[in-house]
Protein backbone atom coordinates (compact mmCIF):
# COMPACT_ATOMS: atom_id res chain seq x y z
CA UNK A 1 0.00 0.00 0.00
CA UNK A 2 1.24 3.71 -0.97
CA UNK A 3 1.88 5.20 2.23
CA UNK A 4 -0.22 8.77 2.53
CA UNK A 5 0.67 11.62 2.44
CA UNK A 6 -0.40 13.84 4.99
CA UNK A 7 0.27 17.85 5.10
CA UNK A 8 -0.57 19.73 8.54
CA UNK A 9 -0.54 23.48 9.75
CA UNK A 10 2.51 24.01 10.97
CA UNK A 11 4.93 24.27 12.33
CA UNK A 12 6.11 21.10 14.18
CA UNK A 13 5.15 20.15 17.52
CA UNK A 14 2.62 22.63 17.37
CA UNK A 15 -1.51 21.46 18.37
CA UNK A 16 -2.22 20.39 14.33
CA UNK A 17 0.83 18.27 14.52
CA UNK A 18 -0.60 16.43 17.59
CA UNK A 19 -3.64 16.06 15.60
CA UNK A 20 -2.46 14.56 12.92
CA UNK A 21 -0.49 11.97 14.48
CA UNK A 22 -3.46 11.21 16.76
CA UNK A 23 -5.45 10.36 13.43
CA UNK A 24 -3.01 9.07 10.91
CA UNK A 25 -0.69 7.16 13.39
CA UNK A 26 2.95 6.50 12.76
CA UNK A 27 2.89 4.86 8.89
CA UNK A 28 2.43 8.11 7.29
CA UNK A 29 4.83 10.69 5.65
CA UNK A 30 3.89 13.92 7.50
CA UNK A 31 4.73 17.98 6.36
CA UNK A 32 4.32 20.66 8.31
CA UNK A 33 3.10 23.92 6.09
CA UNK A 34 2.77 27.34 7.58
CA UNK A 35 -0.19 28.60 6.58
CA UNK A 36 -3.65 27.15 5.93
CA UNK A 37 -4.20 27.84 2.42
CA UNK A 38 -1.23 26.26 1.75
CA UNK A 39 -2.33 23.10 3.38
CA UNK A 40 -5.73 23.81 0.99
CA UNK A 41 -3.02 24.17 -2.00
CA UNK A 42 -1.01 21.29 -1.60
CA UNK A 43 -4.25 19.04 -1.76
CA UNK A 44 -6.21 20.76 -4.52
CA UNK A 45 -2.11 20.33 -6.77
CA UNK A 46 -2.41 16.73 -5.57
CA UNK A 47 0.94 16.63 -3.63
CA UNK A 48 -0.79 15.30 -0.72
CA UNK A 49 -3.81 13.16 -0.24
CA UNK A 50 -4.96 14.72 3.15
CA UNK A 51 -4.65 18.21 5.18
CA UNK A 52 -5.39 18.36 8.89
CA UNK A 53 -6.47 22.05 9.54
CA UNK A 54 -7.68 23.74 12.97
CA UNK A 55 -11.98 24.17 12.40
CA UNK A 56 -12.87 25.14 15.71
CA UNK A 57 -11.91 25.76 19.34
CA UNK A 58 -14.16 25.04 22.44
CA UNK A 59 -13.15 28.59 23.82
CA UNK A 60 -11.55 30.86 20.75
CA UNK A 61 -14.84 29.29 18.66
CA UNK A 62 -14.15 29.00 14.41
CA UNK A 63 -11.47 29.25 12.21
CA UNK A 64 -12.57 31.78 9.54
CA UNK A 65 -9.81 30.70 7.28
CA UNK A 66 -10.29 27.38 7.20
CA UNK A 67 -14.07 27.81 6.54
CA UNK A 68 -13.28 30.26 3.88
CA UNK A 69 -11.09 27.80 1.87
CA UNK A 70 -13.75 25.57 1.32
CA UNK A 71 -15.51 28.38 0.18
CA UNK A 72 -12.38 28.82 -2.77
CA UNK A 73 -11.72 25.73 -3.33
CA UNK A 74 -13.46 22.10 -4.20
CA UNK A 75 -12.06 20.03 -0.73
CA UNK A 76 -13.88 18.41 1.16
CA UNK A 77 -14.34 17.30 4.71
CA UNK A 78 -13.13 13.85 5.22
CA UNK A 79 -13.44 13.40 8.54
CA UNK A 80 -13.19 15.56 11.73
CA UNK A 81 -10.80 14.54 15.17
CA UNK A 82 -11.22 16.42 18.88
CA UNK A 83 -7.88 17.08 20.55
CA UNK A 84 -7.85 17.85 24.07
CA UNK A 85 -5.70 21.32 24.23
CA UNK A 86 -3.19 21.43 27.68
CA UNK A 87 -1.37 24.39 27.31
CA UNK A 88 1.90 24.73 29.45
CA UNK A 89 4.09 27.65 30.75
CA UNK A 90 7.13 26.88 29.44
CA UNK A 91 10.68 28.67 29.67
CA UNK A 92 14.43 28.55 30.12
CA UNK A 93 13.79 29.78 33.97
CA UNK A 94 13.43 26.96 36.47
CA UNK A 95 11.13 29.84 38.94
CA UNK A 96 7.82 31.88 38.36
CA UNK A 97 9.33 34.63 39.76
CA UNK A 98 11.78 35.45 37.19
CA UNK A 99 9.74 35.78 34.86
CA UNK A 100 8.96 39.25 33.48
CA UNK A 101 7.94 38.32 29.86
CA UNK A 102 5.21 36.05 27.71
CA UNK A 103 5.15 34.75 24.57
CA UNK A 104 2.13 33.13 23.00
CA UNK A 105 0.19 33.30 20.28
CA UNK A 106 -3.54 35.59 20.89
CA UNK A 107 -6.02 32.87 21.17
CA UNK A 108 -3.36 30.56 23.86
CA UNK A 109 -3.27 33.70 25.78
CA UNK A 110 -7.04 34.11 25.03
CA UNK A 111 -7.20 30.56 26.61
CA UNK A 112 -4.91 31.35 29.65
CA UNK A 113 -6.26 34.88 30.71
CA UNK A 114 -7.41 33.84 33.88
CA UNK A 115 -4.04 32.07 34.88
CA UNK A 116 -1.92 35.00 33.57
CA UNK A 117 -4.07 37.74 35.42
CA UNK A 118 -4.03 35.82 39.04
CA UNK A 119 -0.22 34.84 38.49
CA UNK A 120 1.67 37.28 36.54
CA UNK A 121 -0.47 40.44 36.99
CA UNK A 122 2.72 42.37 35.64
CA UNK A 123 4.07 40.55 33.40
CA UNK A 124 4.43 42.35 29.66
CA UNK A 125 2.72 39.53 27.02
CA UNK A 126 3.63 39.75 23.69
CA UNK A 127 1.55 37.97 20.66
CA UNK A 128 3.43 35.99 18.49
CA UNK A 129 2.00 34.46 14.99
CA UNK A 130 1.96 30.74 16.15
CA UNK A 131 3.28 28.72 19.77
CA UNK A 132 6.31 27.21 17.86
CA UNK A 133 7.67 31.22 17.38
CA UNK A 134 6.65 32.11 21.30
CA UNK A 135 9.42 28.84 22.31
CA UNK A 136 11.81 30.55 20.05
CA UNK A 137 11.55 33.85 21.25
CA UNK A 138 11.47 32.32 25.23
CA UNK A 139 14.51 30.59 24.26
CA UNK A 140 16.40 33.69 23.33
CA UNK A 141 15.41 36.53 25.97
CA UNK A 142 16.25 35.93 29.59
CA UNK A 143 13.64 36.20 31.93
CA UNK A 144 10.85 35.07 29.76
CA UNK A 145 8.42 32.39 29.22
CA UNK A 146 6.07 31.00 26.11
CA UNK A 147 2.84 29.29 26.41
CA UNK A 148 2.44 25.89 23.94
CA UNK A 149 2.02 22.05 23.86
CA UNK A 150 4.06 19.33 25.86
CA UNK A 151 5.77 18.25 22.69
CA UNK A 152 7.12 22.01 21.90
CA UNK A 153 8.88 22.11 25.53
CA UNK A 154 10.21 18.78 25.15
CA UNK A 155 12.02 19.68 21.76
CA UNK A 156 13.52 22.99 22.82
CA UNK A 157 14.50 21.02 26.00
CA UNK A 158 12.55 23.68 28.28
CA UNK A 159 11.37 23.46 31.51
CA UNK A 160 7.45 23.06 32.36
CA UNK A 161 6.80 26.18 35.26
CA UNK A 162 2.86 25.61 35.20
CA UNK A 163 1.01 22.48 33.69
CA UNK A 164 -2.64 22.73 31.94
CA UNK A 165 -3.08 26.16 32.61
CA UNK A 166 -6.06 27.04 30.37
CA UNK A 167 -8.64 28.58 32.21
CA UNK A 168 -11.22 26.14 30.74
CA UNK A 169 -9.86 22.76 31.56
CA UNK A 170 -12.10 20.93 29.29
CA UNK A 171 -10.65 23.16 26.33
CA UNK A 172 -11.08 21.11 23.41
CA UNK A 173 -9.99 22.07 19.50
CA UNK A 174 -11.88 20.31 16.21
CA UNK A 175 -9.74 19.52 13.62
CA UNK A 176 -10.81 18.59 10.20
CA UNK A 177 -9.48 16.46 7.72
CA UNK A 178 -9.33 17.80 4.30
CA UNK A 179 -9.06 15.62 1.27
CA UNK A 180 -10.83 15.42 -2.59
CA UNK A 181 -12.83 12.22 -1.08
CA UNK A 182 -15.96 11.73 0.95
CA UNK A 183 -14.98 9.28 3.85
CA UNK A 184 -18.91 8.83 4.86
CA UNK A 185 -21.91 10.72 3.33
CA UNK A 186 -23.71 8.74 6.45
CA UNK A 187 -21.84 10.04 9.65
CA UNK A 188 -23.33 11.56 12.58
CA UNK A 189 -23.53 14.95 11.29
CA UNK A 190 -22.92 16.70 8.03
CA UNK A 191 -21.66 20.69 7.11
CA UNK A 192 -23.51 22.47 4.37
CA UNK A 193 -22.58 26.14 3.23
CA UNK A 194 -24.57 28.19 1.28
CA UNK A 195 -25.79 31.78 0.20
CA UNK A 196 -29.33 33.50 0.25
CA UNK A 197 -30.30 35.89 -2.35
CA UNK A 198 -30.05 39.27 0.04
CA UNK A 199 -34.76 39.26 0.61
CA UNK A 200 -35.59 39.41 4.59
CA UNK A 201 -36.88 36.39 5.69
CA UNK A 202 -34.53 34.36 3.87
CA UNK A 203 -32.63 32.49 6.27
CA UNK A 204 -35.89 31.73 8.32
CA UNK A 205 -37.29 29.80 5.47
CA UNK A 206 -34.10 27.96 5.86
CA UNK A 207 -34.26 27.27 9.52
CA UNK A 208 -38.05 26.26 8.94
CA UNK A 209 -37.04 23.39 6.13
CA UNK A 210 -34.72 21.92 9.20
CA UNK A 211 -37.50 22.47 11.79
CA UNK A 212 -40.37 20.68 9.44
CA UNK A 213 -37.93 17.93 8.47
CA UNK A 214 -36.88 17.62 12.65
CA UNK A 215 -33.68 17.79 12.02
CA UNK A 216 -31.48 19.61 14.57
CA UNK A 217 -29.03 22.38 13.69
CA UNK A 218 -25.92 21.98 15.67
CA UNK A 219 -24.20 25.16 14.71
CA UNK A 220 -24.56 28.52 12.52
CA UNK A 221 -21.62 30.37 11.24
CA UNK A 222 -21.58 33.44 8.96
CA UNK A 223 -18.73 34.76 6.59
CA UNK A 224 -18.05 37.17 4.53
CA UNK A 225 -19.56 36.37 1.17
CA UNK A 226 -16.09 37.96 -1.11
CA UNK A 227 -18.86 39.25 -3.05
CA UNK A 228 -20.00 42.13 -1.92
CA UNK A 229 -19.26 43.54 1.39
CA UNK A 230 -21.35 42.92 4.61
CA UNK A 231 -23.21 40.38 2.63
CA UNK A 232 -22.49 36.40 4.35
CA UNK A 233 -21.97 32.74 3.46
CA UNK A 234 -23.88 30.32 5.94
CA UNK A 235 -22.24 27.66 7.60
CA UNK A 236 -24.33 24.86 9.00
CA UNK A 237 -23.85 21.89 11.00
CA UNK A 238 -26.92 19.26 11.55
CA UNK A 239 -27.65 15.87 13.08
CA UNK A 240 -28.12 13.10 9.89
CA UNK A 241 -31.37 11.38 10.08
CA UNK A 242 -30.30 7.83 10.02
CA UNK A 243 -33.02 7.77 7.46
CA UNK A 244 -30.98 8.75 4.24
CA UNK A 245 -34.59 9.44 2.20
CA UNK A 246 -34.62 12.27 5.04
CA UNK A 247 -31.33 13.48 4.23
CA UNK A 248 -31.37 13.70 0.88
CA UNK A 249 -35.01 15.43 0.99
CA UNK A 250 -33.54 18.11 3.58
CA UNK A 251 -30.38 18.47 1.23
CA UNK A 252 -33.17 18.98 -1.79
CA UNK A 253 -35.48 21.61 -0.28
CA UNK A 254 -32.77 23.92 0.94
CA UNK A 255 -31.37 23.74 -2.27
CA UNK A 256 -34.17 25.39 -4.35
CA UNK A 257 -33.79 28.29 -1.79
CA UNK A 258 -30.45 28.64 -2.00
CA UNK A 259 -28.41 31.27 -4.54
CA UNK A 260 -25.46 29.37 -3.77
CA UNK A 261 -25.27 25.60 -2.26
CA UNK A 262 -22.41 23.18 -1.58
CA UNK A 263 -22.47 19.32 0.31
CA UNK A 264 -18.31 19.78 2.23
CA UNK A 265 -18.88 16.17 4.76
CA UNK A 266 -19.91 13.99 7.04
CA UNK A 267 -18.18 13.39 9.70
CA UNK B 1 -14.17 70.65 28.61
CA UNK B 2 -12.66 67.22 30.16
CA UNK B 3 -10.22 66.22 27.23
CA UNK B 4 -11.80 62.70 26.12
CA UNK B 5 -9.51 59.51 27.00
CA UNK B 6 -8.97 57.19 24.21
CA UNK B 7 -7.48 53.52 24.18
CA UNK B 8 -7.20 51.45 20.94
CA UNK B 9 -5.44 48.33 20.23
CA UNK B 10 -2.83 49.09 19.15
CA UNK B 11 0.26 49.66 18.50
CA UNK B 12 0.41 52.77 17.08
CA UNK B 13 0.00 53.36 13.32
CA UNK B 14 -2.16 50.61 12.63
CA UNK B 15 -5.60 50.75 11.31
CA UNK B 16 -7.34 50.97 14.74
CA UNK B 17 -5.16 53.95 15.23
CA UNK B 18 -6.36 55.49 12.30
CA UNK B 19 -9.80 54.87 13.26
CA UNK B 20 -9.28 56.03 16.52
CA UNK B 21 -8.07 59.48 14.72
CA UNK B 22 -10.74 59.87 12.43
CA UNK B 23 -13.87 59.14 15.00
CA UNK B 24 -12.42 61.57 17.81
CA UNK B 25 -10.43 63.79 15.67
CA UNK B 26 -7.07 65.49 17.30
CA UNK B 27 -8.44 66.74 20.71
CA UNK B 28 -8.16 63.45 22.56
CA UNK B 29 -5.89 62.01 24.82
CA UNK B 30 -4.76 58.82 22.90
CA UNK B 31 -3.22 55.44 24.13
CA UNK B 32 -2.14 52.18 22.39
CA UNK B 33 -2.66 49.33 24.30
CA UNK B 34 -1.58 45.87 23.02
CA UNK B 35 -4.33 42.82 23.06
CA UNK B 36 -8.41 43.34 23.21
CA UNK B 37 -9.18 42.95 26.50
CA UNK B 38 -7.13 45.42 27.92
CA UNK B 39 -9.36 47.82 25.65
CA UNK B 40 -12.02 46.77 27.76
CA UNK B 41 -10.64 46.93 31.38
CA UNK B 42 -9.15 49.88 30.86
CA UNK B 43 -13.07 51.13 30.49
CA UNK B 44 -14.15 48.96 33.07
CA UNK B 45 -11.78 50.82 35.25
CA UNK B 46 -12.84 54.13 33.85
CA UNK B 47 -8.91 54.82 33.18
CA UNK B 48 -10.16 55.93 29.70
CA UNK B 49 -13.65 56.72 28.74
CA UNK B 50 -13.44 55.34 24.94
CA UNK B 51 -11.99 52.11 23.54
CA UNK B 52 -11.55 51.49 19.87
CA UNK B 53 -11.52 47.87 19.08
CA UNK B 54 -12.04 46.22 15.38
CA UNK B 55 -15.63 44.08 14.90
CA UNK B 56 -15.61 42.79 11.34
CA UNK B 57 -13.23 43.38 8.14
CA UNK B 58 -15.32 42.67 5.16
CA UNK B 59 -12.86 39.85 4.27
CA UNK B 60 -12.05 38.61 7.16
CA UNK B 61 -14.79 38.46 8.97
CA UNK B 62 -16.05 39.04 12.45
CA UNK B 63 -13.24 39.50 15.22
CA UNK B 64 -14.52 37.22 17.64
CA UNK B 65 -12.55 38.16 20.90
CA UNK B 66 -14.04 41.26 20.29
CA UNK B 67 -17.73 39.83 20.32
CA UNK B 68 -16.31 37.89 23.18
CA UNK B 69 -16.06 40.97 25.33
CA UNK B 70 -19.07 42.19 25.16
CA UNK B 71 -20.41 39.18 26.63
CA UNK B 72 -17.57 39.58 29.83
CA UNK B 73 -18.08 42.87 30.42
CA UNK B 74 -21.19 44.84 30.66
CA UNK B 75 -19.47 47.25 28.10
CA UNK B 76 -21.77 49.30 25.05
CA UNK B 77 -21.59 50.00 21.74
CA UNK B 78 -21.08 54.00 21.66
CA UNK B 79 -20.93 54.04 17.80
CA UNK B 80 -19.53 52.39 15.13
CA UNK B 81 -17.14 53.53 12.21
CA UNK B 82 -16.00 52.29 8.91
CA UNK B 83 -12.49 52.26 7.45
CA UNK B 84 -11.24 52.09 3.89
CA UNK B 85 -8.22 49.41 4.19
CA UNK B 86 -5.71 50.36 1.94
CA UNK B 87 -2.64 47.58 2.65
CA UNK B 88 1.36 48.51 1.13
CA UNK B 89 4.12 46.88 0.83
CA UNK B 90 6.75 48.57 2.56
CA UNK B 91 10.62 47.88 2.56
CA UNK B 92 13.80 49.38 3.05
CA UNK B 93 14.82 47.88 -0.82
CA UNK B 94 13.64 50.16 -3.88
CA UNK B 95 13.31 47.31 -5.68
CA UNK B 96 10.29 44.50 -6.15
CA UNK B 97 13.09 42.16 -7.64
CA UNK B 98 14.97 42.03 -4.17
CA UNK B 99 12.73 40.94 -2.14
CA UNK B 100 12.89 37.41 -0.45
CA UNK B 101 10.52 37.50 2.51
CA UNK B 102 7.63 38.81 3.69
CA UNK B 103 6.10 39.77 7.07
CA UNK B 104 2.67 40.12 7.95
CA UNK B 105 -0.18 39.87 10.27
CA UNK B 106 -2.07 36.87 8.59
CA UNK B 107 -5.54 39.10 8.19
CA UNK B 108 -3.40 41.13 5.81
CA UNK B 109 -1.84 37.94 3.92
CA UNK B 110 -5.39 36.97 3.49
CA UNK B 111 -6.53 40.26 1.82
CA UNK B 112 -3.85 40.42 -0.60
CA UNK B 113 -3.30 36.60 -1.07
CA UNK B 114 -3.82 37.10 -5.58
CA UNK B 115 -0.84 40.27 -5.10
CA UNK B 116 1.53 38.15 -3.42
CA UNK B 117 0.66 34.83 -5.30
CA UNK B 118 1.17 36.54 -8.54
CA UNK B 119 4.16 39.13 -8.01
CA UNK B 120 5.89 37.22 -5.36
CA UNK B 121 5.19 33.55 -5.60
CA UNK B 122 8.77 32.24 -4.60
CA UNK B 123 9.04 34.28 -1.37
CA UNK B 124 8.87 33.40 1.78
CA UNK B 125 5.74 34.63 3.53
CA UNK B 126 6.02 35.19 7.75
CA UNK B 127 3.24 35.45 9.94
CA UNK B 128 3.81 38.22 12.89
CA UNK B 129 1.24 39.19 15.16
CA UNK B 130 0.86 43.09 14.11
CA UNK B 131 1.74 44.73 11.08
CA UNK B 132 3.35 47.00 13.26
CA UNK B 133 6.24 44.05 14.41
CA UNK B 134 6.12 43.11 10.81
CA UNK B 135 7.32 46.86 9.69
CA UNK B 136 10.16 46.27 12.75
CA UNK B 137 11.59 42.69 11.18
CA UNK B 138 11.69 44.29 7.32
CA UNK B 139 14.00 46.86 8.89
CA UNK B 140 16.08 44.41 10.91
CA UNK B 141 15.98 42.07 7.67
CA UNK B 142 17.92 42.41 3.89
CA UNK B 143 15.53 41.75 1.15
CA UNK B 144 12.50 42.19 3.30
CA UNK B 145 9.08 43.75 2.86
CA UNK B 146 6.16 43.55 4.96
CA UNK B 147 2.64 44.59 4.37
CA UNK B 148 0.56 47.12 6.23
CA UNK B 149 -0.59 50.96 6.18
CA UNK B 150 0.85 53.89 4.95
CA UNK B 151 0.76 55.56 8.35
CA UNK B 152 3.56 52.64 9.56
CA UNK B 153 5.70 52.98 5.89
CA UNK B 154 5.78 57.08 6.85
CA UNK B 155 6.49 56.82 10.42
CA UNK B 156 9.86 53.95 9.55
CA UNK B 157 11.09 55.78 6.64
CA UNK B 158 10.23 52.37 4.31
CA UNK B 159 9.78 52.81 0.70
CA UNK B 160 6.40 52.01 -1.06
CA UNK B 161 7.12 49.12 -3.41
CA UNK B 162 2.85 47.89 -3.83
CA UNK B 163 0.34 50.96 -3.34
CA UNK B 164 -3.27 49.90 -2.32
CA UNK B 165 -1.99 45.96 -3.18
CA UNK B 166 -5.67 44.43 -1.20
CA UNK B 167 -7.45 42.12 -3.98
CA UNK B 168 -10.46 43.70 -3.29
CA UNK B 169 -10.77 46.98 -3.53
CA UNK B 170 -13.07 48.25 -1.49
CA UNK B 171 -11.64 46.34 1.57
CA UNK B 172 -13.34 47.62 5.01
CA UNK B 173 -12.94 47.61 8.45
CA UNK B 174 -15.94 47.89 11.00
CA UNK B 175 -14.44 49.50 14.58
CA UNK B 176 -16.73 49.63 17.64
CA UNK B 177 -16.60 52.76 19.44
CA UNK B 178 -16.60 51.14 23.14
CA UNK B 179 -17.72 52.93 26.33
CA UNK B 180 -20.27 52.55 29.45
CA UNK B 181 -22.97 54.21 27.91
CA UNK B 182 -25.32 54.32 24.80
CA UNK B 183 -24.44 57.16 22.34
CA UNK B 184 -28.15 56.86 21.13
CA UNK B 185 -30.81 53.60 21.07
CA UNK B 186 -32.11 54.79 17.46
CA UNK B 187 -29.58 54.66 15.55
CA UNK B 188 -30.26 52.52 12.16
CA UNK B 189 -29.37 48.99 13.58
CA UNK B 190 -29.46 47.77 16.75
CA UNK B 191 -26.97 44.40 18.18
CA UNK B 192 -28.11 41.93 20.58
CA UNK B 193 -26.67 39.13 21.75
CA UNK B 194 -28.41 36.36 23.31
CA UNK B 195 -28.10 32.19 24.57
CA UNK B 196 -30.77 29.49 24.05
CA UNK B 197 -32.16 26.66 25.60
CA UNK B 198 -30.75 23.92 23.54
CA UNK B 199 -33.96 22.52 21.80
CA UNK B 200 -34.26 21.76 18.36
CA UNK B 201 -35.51 24.22 16.62
CA UNK B 202 -34.97 27.65 19.13
CA UNK B 203 -33.30 29.52 16.89
CA UNK B 204 -36.35 29.19 14.33
CA UNK B 205 -38.41 30.88 17.46
CA UNK B 206 -36.27 33.87 17.17
CA UNK B 207 -35.93 34.41 13.40
CA UNK B 208 -39.68 33.81 13.61
CA UNK B 209 -40.64 36.84 15.74
CA UNK B 210 -38.28 39.21 13.18
CA UNK B 211 -40.21 37.83 10.46
CA UNK B 212 -43.42 38.50 12.05
CA UNK B 213 -42.57 42.13 13.03
CA UNK B 214 -40.82 42.45 9.41
CA UNK B 215 -37.76 43.64 11.12
CA UNK B 216 -34.44 43.17 8.96
CA UNK B 217 -31.74 40.73 10.19
CA UNK B 218 -28.48 42.11 8.49
CA UNK B 219 -26.23 39.45 10.68
CA UNK B 220 -25.82 36.35 12.33
CA UNK B 221 -22.68 35.59 14.32
CA UNK B 222 -22.49 32.67 16.60
CA UNK B 223 -19.86 32.70 19.26
CA UNK B 224 -18.56 29.68 21.88
CA UNK B 225 -21.10 30.11 25.17
CA UNK B 226 -17.75 29.49 27.81
CA UNK B 227 -20.41 27.44 29.80
CA UNK B 228 -20.28 24.41 27.95
CA UNK B 229 -18.02 22.81 24.80
CA UNK B 230 -19.77 22.98 21.69
CA UNK B 231 -22.68 25.44 22.87
CA UNK B 232 -23.10 28.61 20.95
CA UNK B 233 -23.90 32.59 21.72
CA UNK B 234 -25.77 34.33 18.88
CA UNK B 235 -25.19 37.98 17.83
CA UNK B 236 -27.70 39.40 15.77
CA UNK B 237 -27.51 42.41 14.33
CA UNK B 238 -31.05 44.00 12.32
CA UNK B 239 -32.28 47.54 11.13
CA UNK B 240 -34.18 49.14 13.50
CA UNK B 241 -37.81 50.22 12.59
CA UNK B 242 -38.57 54.30 12.74
CA UNK B 243 -41.69 53.09 14.91
CA UNK B 244 -39.61 52.94 18.09
CA UNK B 245 -42.74 51.19 20.06
CA UNK B 246 -42.02 48.34 17.35
CA UNK B 247 -38.20 47.94 18.10
CA UNK B 248 -39.32 47.85 21.91
CA UNK B 249 -41.94 45.11 21.15
CA UNK B 250 -39.19 42.93 18.36
CA UNK B 251 -36.75 43.05 21.97
CA UNK B 252 -39.91 41.82 24.51
CA UNK B 253 -40.92 39.18 22.31
CA UNK B 254 -37.30 37.98 21.91
CA UNK B 255 -36.03 38.33 25.78
CA UNK B 256 -38.89 35.98 26.64
CA UNK B 257 -37.56 33.09 24.47
CA UNK B 258 -33.91 33.23 25.49
CA UNK B 259 -31.63 31.83 28.14
CA UNK B 260 -29.38 35.13 28.50
CA UNK B 261 -30.10 38.37 26.79
CA UNK B 262 -28.00 41.87 26.40
CA UNK B 263 -28.78 44.87 24.81
CA UNK B 264 -25.14 45.96 23.07
CA UNK B 265 -25.71 49.29 21.46
CA UNK B 266 -26.86 51.09 18.35
CA UNK B 267 -25.44 52.99 15.36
Amino acid sequence: MKRRKVVYLGPKFTFSHEAAVKYFGDDCDYEPINRINDVFDKITLNDYDYGVAPAENSVGGAIGDTLDLFIKTDLKIYDQITLNIKQNLISLCSDKKDIKKIFSHPQSFFQCAGYIKKNFPNCECIETASNAKAAIFALEEPNSASIGPYLLAKEYNLNILGEDINDKKDNQTKFYIVSKKFKTLAGQKSLIIFSLLNKPGALYRIMKVFKNQKINMTKIESRPSKEKNWEYVFIVEYENSPNSAKNAKLIGEIKKKCDYFDYLGSY
